[in-house]
């Protein structure tokens, strides 16, 4: 979970994200995505629902809200790119979205 | 409360905070401080106090966490600039931190 995402990881697992609407981040090895919601009771609902799995993971977004948009970014720091602990709380995003 | 601040309420109302930790931000009319707390769940703690208190007021903050530091920005957009809405809920923010 803590190792850089390997060639094969990339294609089966960091592909699919990047095909529902994450980005590379141009700035290093990380993903970007903008959740859209319909107010801030509904983004910042979401962002608790993450911020509890994210606890519990020990793995936590860098994130920004303004009002109804929450912008997202997800690197491991220690590995200092993506691992699967990315990809794992990347997937739970898009459910509790 | 959504009236641009006046010299006098920036000298009563506005220099204090600016004492107190909080910056004109060099892109506007706007304020900007940097929190930072002992790990995520104090942090994300703060932020979801702070989320009721915004919604009650209906006057949200721009805010960025990174574990366990939250960057937040106030401005009143429909007045194009700082108004008490931001004065007030810096304020709020201070008891909550």
């Amino acid at each position: 979970m803590t190792d850089r995402l390997t060639d094969a990881e990339r294609e089966t697992d960091l592909a699919p994200l990047l095909d529902k609407g994450w980005a590379m981040d141009p700035r290093g090895d990380a993903i970007k995505r903008t959740f859209v919601f319909d107010d801030f009771v509904h983004a910042f609902g979401f962002m608790a629902r993450v911020a509890l799995v994210a606890e519990k993971m020990n793995h936590h977004p860098e994130w920004t809200n303004v009002y109804a948009t929450v912008e997202v970014r997800l690197t491991t720091h220690d590995a200092g790119g993506l691992t699967m602990q990315d990809i794992v709380l990347a997937r739970r995003m898009e459910v509790l979205a």
